[in-house]
């Protein structure tokens, strides 16, 4: 038998230990009352309430407590050897423990994803689907939330203009791609559910850029398509997609005997939030008949201000789209929208058609039966929680905290291009991605000839430094990211989102805590400038 | 432009008047002030609490107050065109009128899918992580959440005695058994990431049961393997796949130049709860070096009884196993988790290295970014409510509610068995499925020579019937199914769960429930017996 030594699991001789008492001396227990037990839901709104995660951000508390991973065990007893029931103050022992040592994604200052705190009425919205907790694929046991799956699939179809379309909500922007890959592939190859795509005459290709997200590359892998059969086509210095590259290489695909089906561009790239041309994109598509989808995952939200909706022109030609209100705008994860134009295509293309679920005899109009448009079986209500944050916000309400994120970046930049040692990567945002460098003091110099590639070596690693310092700090949290096949390494990229409300001055403070922390790095580092100095 | 009418939409000219709102009259809103828009989650709580979610079941309202869709949006304002922000009542009553219209997953009465009410451990974990809003991919993002992943991914294998191996949360039973799929392919073709399954030199099979759940299908479809190279092996009347049938099919498989690679077994089907051998399964696995993959996503939960464990003999000997404690045990959806034997293989099957968020030059151990074994990004924190549940119940409090459980399937078979006019389709139950027929006094016959065909299309019919009745009643929402391939058609598919807590009399009350509205069907369906009679 196996030792589990990674996790603070037990040791065989623990674990047969265990198996005795089991089998041999402890009885089993009175079971808790039933009554008593749901006081824990009580327990646990007072604690968040407490703990101030059921109110507007405050600087209070740290963003992290962090400690490394072995150290964590033995401050949390992770392990589950629990055999007896625990009283009600253990669990809200354990509760708040959990809470203490977790990443406060919600703080002022939590900037490290293209996500960050919870919308009120999204977070409403989920507490109330998970305590009715059913699933969205029948009427039957979901007829409210059919209905409203149904109004937000419509909204957005609206808002994108996809006409008389269909969608779905997924678990994740991953899973939308997937499912855009799928529908193109049984739009290109209308046997391909019964023949699968071996022995195809001519293999299957993607297209995406260079610069879009990795759920491309996964899709091709589980599709079975191959990432011999995916085309990273070269964007440009801003990270768009160069639609003349991805004519030429269709071109190339097609003179090599494989079959283009699928192209996806980005609204929103993950690192540097740009927006492909869409129009020009399309019309290479519509050249060739080759689908296009598009990932709008991170950028969809900018649908929401009629000052930055332009960021989508030409969105609406594409075959398909996904957008996650649980990025920019703050619905709790997960919630994914995904959109396709072809009212129908979804169902044929998934539907497995079983008896025990989809009964064709039922009583009310089975097409509200949606669930086998899905390739998921059970599926989590997510629909009611962007539809609680728009009936509880409204189209004005809800553009005005985009154009306030939108805003809060746009401030962000502006702080930056001011202040010495700062350095955007980009001359311009585009969405709420801001790039950039901090060069501490030290490792100025004088003229650019300086900047050798020894010089952004000891950038890109001051860059991870001063981030790992913030972390345990606890002061801010924001992310580095390198990109590679731009030959760019480490630079801050801070994502603004919706919630917590942003502000100038909640960006200030993420530029003079980098200032701060990459000023304060230790003494070790003058050695560059000297050594700098010394080579002049 | 296209007109919404399905879904409640507006119509295009009303779309054009919103517009026109909008791009006009209408001056953006005064913010609500972030200090009150958290009001609302004690507003929800209140209600919640209020309507009875957040305590023990209760007989007191109906499972649901049914309405016809169409009559639903009449009293439900679907459609999303709000476009200033509502007042704290509105929202409130807004989703008072959600709830009343919507299905008591939780309510003693329902027992129409394979899961029902939530653990209020597991609500309590489930509302604890949608406050903390975090994504299951980085120890920096998640450091709690990912060592409790971790001790549940360990804690299971313990449990299914898959000694060192790894798993991953999923969004359901359906993607798990995508993941199994997936990484036996590529253990089987190690080049398939990079070639995909096209041009390979033979076409890959998956094999599973006629009882099996249509995931595998709908896996099959997306993975590229095509229908046509699924074999549904037959099954027994009990359900269970027939090893000497699934030895058979691989051998034609074989001898047709193609190459088995996936076997499927379950541990509950869907319909019957059947449980196949999976001794006899893994032999022949192993005979001809195929994947054995359990789906065990409802009939998982037996392993945390002493009593019932027996059931999962030789699961052990699979490579992977799907289990979902959101079926039976009452983690609130989703809650399902994927072991697999091979420690290693998901990562490098799975993993793209994305830069962006799985840095290289991190500080702690980047072990624990255990993103990259997902084809998700985002990932919902699953893992925690189910290690609430377990940390506040124990091993045997779990145990005693499964228990409890199957006690109560005993005794509805019990109940069944003695009273007139009741018939179960199987001679015992497997699980805690039961399924059964009710005959309403007219409709029964002297000897079983009357129940021709006619006869039975009626009895089908009578099932479906007596379902809408109780459903408008909004007494009791029990499944009825057809096993089509089994030649059977409606019968009442009842499957008791741990939440809320069954008793004798729960059970007794369906069976009371069924009887009556039988007897009280209209009366036109007394003119079979006589016509029956008279052709005697």
């Amino acid at each position: 038998m196996a030792t589990y030594s990674r996790n603070g699991g037990v040791s065989n001789q623990q674990q047969m230990h265990d198996d005795q008492q089991i089998n041999g001396t402890i009885k089993p227990p009175t079971p808790i009352n039933a009554e008593d037990e749901w006081t824990i839901l009580e327990r646990v709104f007072r604690v968040l309430a407490d703990e101030g995660y059921l109110g507007p951000a405050t600087h209070q508390k740290p963003v992290v407590s962090f400690e490394y991973p072995d150290d964590l065990k033995k401050l949390i007893h992770f392990p589950m050897d629990e055999q007896t029931p625990s009283s009600a103050d253990t669990i809200e022992g354990i509760i708040r423990n959990v809470l203490h040592y977790s990443v406060r994604t919600g703080h002022n200052h939590f900037h490290n994803q293209l996500f960050a705190g919870v919308d009120p009425y999204g977070l409403t919205g989920s507490w109330l689907t998970e305590a009715l907790n059913t699933s969205q694929y029948t009427f039957e046991v979901g007829p409210t939330f059919t209905l409203i799956e149904d109004a937000v699939i419509d909204k957005c179809l609206r808002l994108f203009e996809f006409g008389d379309g269909d969608g779905i909500l997924c678990p994740g922007g991953s899973m939308s791609n997937m499912y855009a890959m799928v529908a193109a592939r049984y739009r290109t190859v209308p046997d391909v559910k019964r023949t699968g795509v071996v022995n195809l005459p001519e293999p299957l290709v993607v297209f995406t850029s260079e610069d879009a997200h990795y759920s491309i590359t996964k899709a091709v892998h589980w599709l079975g398509i191959g990432l011999n059969n995916l085309v990273k086509v070269k964007s440009d210095r801003q990270g768009c997609m160069i639609p003349e590259e991805l004519e030429r290489a269709i071109q190339s695909v097609l003179a090599s005997g494989r079959k283009p089906f699928f192209v996806n561009a980005t609204a929103g790239t993950t690192v540097l939030g740009a927006f492909d041309d869409f129009n020009r994109i399309a019309d290479v598509c519509q050249r060739y008949g080759i689908w296009l989808h598009i990932d709008a995952c991170l950028g969809g939200t900018a649908i929401l201000s009629r000052r930055q909706k332009h960021l989508l022109a030409g969105a609406n030609r594409a075959q398909s789209l996904a957008w996650n209100p649980h990025k920019t705008l703050g619905a709790p994860l997960q919630c994914s929208i995904f959109l396709i134009k072809e009212r129908g295509l979804l169902h044929e293309c998934n539907a497995a058609k079983a008896d025990y679920l989809f009964q064709q005899d039922k009583f009310y109009d089975i097409s509200y039966d949606t669930g086998d448009k899905s390739v998921q079986c059970g599926r989590k209500v997510d629909a009611f929680k962007f539809w609680l944050m728009y009936k509880a916000r409204g189209s004005l309400g809800l553009e005005a905290l985009v154009d306030n994120a939108f805003e809060c970046a746009e401030s962000l930049q502006d702080q930056l291009r001011s202040r010495t040692g700062f350095r955007l990567v980009l001359e311009e945002i585009q969405y709420t991605n801001v790039s950039f460098w901090y060069v501490p003091t030290w490792l100025r110099v004088d003229e650019p000839a300086q900047e050798t590639a020894d010089w952004w070596q000891r950038l890109y690693s001051v860059t991870a430094d001063i981030k790992e310092r913030m972390v345990k700090r606890g002061t801010v949290l924001v992310g580095y990211v390198p990109l590679l096949h731009k030959g760019i390494g480490n630079f801050f990229r801070m994502v603004v989102t919706c919630h917590p409300r942003p502000s100038p001055e909640t960006m200030r403070y993420v530029i003079d805590e980098i200032e701060r922390v990459g000023e304060e790095l230790p003494q070790e580092r003058e050695s560059f400038s000297n050594q700098n100095s010394s080579t002049k």
